[in-house]
């Protein structure tokens, strides 16, 4: 098979479309045949040689994807060959061909494109982890997303109105922010020109929100702490603004207030499959309703990720990029 | 009645015991007479004026009392007067009478006298929920509480150990290292002359903790995340080492921990409510069985507050130092 490879860590053009032998699934595990994946930004990441897949991971970028189970291995029960599927992954889904664990498996929502599902599986999964297994996002509360027209934002705005709660974005540009609006977000917030503390505040007669999904990491670490209610819930999932910051232990106690930060990768299968199936369980029938729906900005060949990258990289995006294996146009 | 009163902030000699009105019971609220109260860190803070009572509350320090219930306020209903109770307080127990929400009020536990129950509330409340209903501490973790001496650690060490966790304590020496031990802690660190951090570690197989009890604050904030284990939960519940700290955000993730602050007097009294009636639920028969017993330094009598203050603050004690009001020498 073909697979994106990366020789030698760096740039977009460090991304290689190469043949490879084919994954094998092991117990457990199915083979599906990729119609689509996905781009992520542990992906630009992974690329630059900073973020290696855990062990027995594919060593091929790729979080996500979609397609159709070529193979069982071992041991599975529930699945069949020719099933229309989307997955959460480890690593492989910039691949013709790669190797699930079925409990990472999901069946494509009715009324939902088999290439558009590769849109859902890593955003669906962040969001629903973070912001209701975890922070428990509850019906009236105010809920802040930091880029709010990314991928993760825009399924994070969704899903946040569809259980009732009150949304805040913020983003870079007024038309990244018109499109979180179309998407329900209540308060848009330019962080160019706006500072997130005091829009958030004004907006909520002063109390804060109640919860915060951040990606930014330490360059925000203060501010959200600022930024949140009594009983606040500040989640973390990315570290784009760097690793080490200063914690306000005194606001934080006085606010009874709690910071959490997660990675999905890194899970022991267990617990992704409890996240998958929560996910099956909440958010597939909200989809399927047609409440939620996935965001993509483009479509692009597999083989041109590194072009892909660029998009990510330069932000010029509104939810997600995703990447057309060679076999979907045949 | 008589009280301990604050006329200006400042050492132990700035708390007076004076003549001052009797308090009188609002609607919710019953008039207590204290037979004994208990001193706690934030009494200390108090007294020199750094840490004001909340809208509402009783000028007069003190967290929690003993004592009999003297009159009933409109509205209240499931207490007599006569009878035996502890509270929970948000000031007020260093006087001869505190007026007391009901739904911060304990019935003395069977076997327990009057006076020693004053040793349970705050650290009672303030363990339950801290270590079980926000970091839901599980039988079979390990289970770190810094102080394990204090009167919140030698709660702590029982508490752990009744619902079948390990426990670690640090404490400043071999003395209240063997006192913790007598209470079932099982991982004993002098954190004089060992790093906490590696000797956690060693005892768990290179794990870590899953829940870690602290009152120190930012001193303390990078080394409890190191020792956190995956899955960890840092619930924070003192500042003695400071307000603000780095907090390695990078470390949290890839450990997919948890950092929570708390404080129980600023709570609203429904949440206070909910605590003490889970501490009735879970904590009274522990109790009442004999498994968990307060731990009790030494008793003064209430107009020697400053001398309990002194006690306190040269940590030359294990457990809870206690106030006896006059009333309970007669």
């Amino acid at each position: 098979m073909h697979a994106i490879t990366i020789p030698e860590p760096g740039g977009p053009e460090a991304l290689v479309w190469a043949d490879v032998p084919d994954p094998v699934p092991g117990d457990g595990e199915v083979l599906v045949e990729v119609v689509a994946g996905a781009v992520n930004r542990a992906d630009v990441l992974q690329r630059q040689g900073f973020y290696n897949p855990p062990a027995g991971a594919s060593p091929y970028p790729g979080l996500e994807c979609a397609g159709r189970i070529l193979a069982l291995g071992p041991g599975v029960t529930g699945w069949a060959v020719g099933d229309e599927v989307c997955a959460l992954l480890a690593g492989g889904g910039y691949a013709e061909k790669v190797a699930v664990p079925a409990g990472q498996l999901l069946p494509v929502p009715k009324g939902i494109g088999l290439v558009e599902a590769a849109a859902l599986p890593e955003v669906a999964c962040t969001v629903w982890s973070n912001v209701f297994m975890i922070a428990h996002l509850r019906p009236g509360e105010t809920f802040l997303v930091h880029g709010g027209s990314s991928g993760i934002g825009t399924m994070a705005i969704q899903l946040a109105k569809a259980v009732g709660a009150r949304v805040a974005v913020t983003a870079g540009s007024p038309e990244k922010l018109a499109r979180c609006a179309e998407l329900g977000a209540d308060i848009l917030i330019n962080y160019r020109e706006q500072d997130f503390v005091e829009e958030v505040r004004e907006n909520t007669a002063g109390a804060g929100a109640d919860v915060i999904l951040d990606l930014i990491g330490a360059k925000y670490l203060d501010r959200n702490v600022r930024a949140l209610a009594v009983n606040g819930r500040l989640a973390i999932i990315g570290l784009q603004g760097g690793a080490k910051g200063e914690l306000n232990l005194g606001a934080l106690l006085t606010k009874r207030a709690a910071v959490t930060a997660t990675s999905l990768r890194g899970r022991p299968l267990g617990e992704k499959a409890a996240i998958v199936a929560a996910v099956r369980e909440h958010v597939w029938p909200l989809i399927e309703e047609g409440v939620v729906r996935p965001v993509v900005d483009r479509t692009l060949p597999m083989a041109e990720a590194a072009e892909a990258h660029r998009v990510l990289e330069s932000s010029g995006h509104v939810g997600k990029v995703l990447l057309a294996a060679p076999l979907a146009g045949a």
